[in-house]
């Protein structure tokens, strides 16, 4: 079977971020064709129209790249004043500038942890608003909302809840079928 | 008459943004009795909690106080896909993050400028709501869109739209009677 | 100390409404000196302006007379479709064709009761950005959501769940001191 | 060429709807394999739980029927205080608890006309929202909205709007390939 590439996003940048942990577990479920690359932008500034007419950041370069050479993505982020993360909806922006708009057909997959009660979910329908403004393609259901995380993660990482992690596999595996559902046959 | 305080937030950091256009004509515009102070943030980096832990960046504890001494805030902001600029949400999710919670109870006017047909309404009601979770007490009407906002200044960045100037006059006086309004009589 | 007149409607129909059952909660939780008024709408027709030009239903009619008497209303409504119940939004829509606008200037606090994990945010939300557009003043926090709802009351409908009781009396209170606030003092 | 059998639903009812009108234009501008029916649901009554556990109203089994032989809809709606039309959710909510869930899979573009500035935005992001809860599958682009409608008309009805004609003779095309792309194939 070919090889599915799927990069991941992770929301938050701090280092025992439940949503980086949440994508390990999406490696760990995902069908065996699939091969994973984390997309990294720590390194990121704060988006300003001056910078970026005078040149892309090294940075956003590389999330670029790292778009255009997959299959699928996955992004998983905490939701923060009821929307999306302000790092992610920063990098997005730095992204969308890009003259070949790297987001555009991209089959996406979304995946929320907050500590909340909730899980993400306004964070997650604007993340839809935004990827449809870059013209992703993101997976419908099932919609994958990790609520109170702190209660899902063992101390190593380990997503330990059983319907999570069931509901995790359901996404995968459907992802994988919307993936070749929207593929461009050329 | 009490003088008001007023702070500005503008949502883009270019030099010629529309939307610091749009600030200093609402400047020129508001009420005699409101005082202005404007809200620089270019230096404050990408949120992380971890960094957050070890200390809140200088430029967030000034974001911070200027919140804390205002009778009321102004933001203009442009669109950026389809939602709030990143910038700008990085900004309110550091600030956030402060136990006092600086925009508790700040009356909140916003402004979009955008060179689009809409001039940001997806931006301003994502906005409503992010300052709903943050406490602000957010003015309903008038909205004020400047839509294909490259027609409306000139040359030195004045605002000569008339029905804008309307519009954002309209705007800030309903402001004034907001922020008495809503004002906590102690 | 002053009654204030309070006015109830339920997004759902239905004669055992979750809903329904929350606003009798919140009847017996409230502020001593709110009286209640429930507003029946079972025969509003559906919206069609060429029937607005012939004459508005009575029971539009009815509804908006409830509106303009009351000092508050409280909304309780299930979720559809991740948005806003059509009945309640096709009663929003007749009342709001009426010259003087009978949601303007209206304080109001919403409830959601819903049978899945998160109680009728989106609803909640949609509900909010409407109640805007109509001039409402929306009560901001506390949110309730009564998310499971089927587990929270118990056979004759009375609401057992300690925590979602104190939710709802914080918010009746934090209501009461909305409608001090906004209040006109003319 | 195989034809498309195209269903056609309109979120206004009145009898001179610009909605209806863009949905004329919409028939003769599409592709000519494309074959129109148009959903009818006047007599659908507000929704209540207790009625359809009764039995579904005759009007919602019809439009039922409509949307399981459809090969793609298009829904073209007026924005009512800034969301969904309420007729338009009071109809999706019906037709969302038959239990083989008749919106699912289905392939949808969205149109709106609005004498507003706008011409209906907030309305369509949150029927997509809507639509995602029902599992269909909405086009993202391009997107129509026809504002300030009154000017766009003849007297007869026909759109005339140069641009106007453009958007929409595009969106046909653009719904064409993709029906084509997510049908899947059995």
């Amino acid at each position: 079977m070919k090889h599915l590439s799927i990069a991941t996003l992770c929301g938050s940048l701090r280092k025992r971020s439940y949503n980086a942990m949440a994508l390990q577990a999406a490696v760990r479920l995902a069908p065996s064709h699939m091969r994973f690359e984390t997309i990294a932008y720590d390194y990121v500034p704060i988006y300003n129209q001056d910078v970026q007419e005078f040149s892309f950041p090294e940075g956003v370069l590389r999330v670029a790249q790292a778009l255009r050479r997959c299959d699928g993505l996955i992004i998983a982020s905490p939701e923060y004043n009821y929307s999306i993360a302000g790092p992610l909806k920063n990098l997005m922006d730095w992204v969308s500038r890009l003259p070949d708009r790297p987001f555009k057909e991209v089959p996406v997959a979304l995946i929320s942890a907050a500590s909340g009660a909730f899980g993400g979910p306004r964070a997650q329908y604007d993340t839809r608003r935004v990827l449809a403004a870059m013209d992703a393609l993101v997976l419908l259901k099932p919609e994958v909302y990790i609520n109170m995380c702190n209660t899902k993660f063992d101390e190593q990482g380990t997503l330990i809840d059983p319907q999570t992690v069931r509901f995790l596999t359901d996404q995968l595996y459907a992802f994988d079928r919307w993936i070749a559902r929207v593929a461009l046959n050329e």
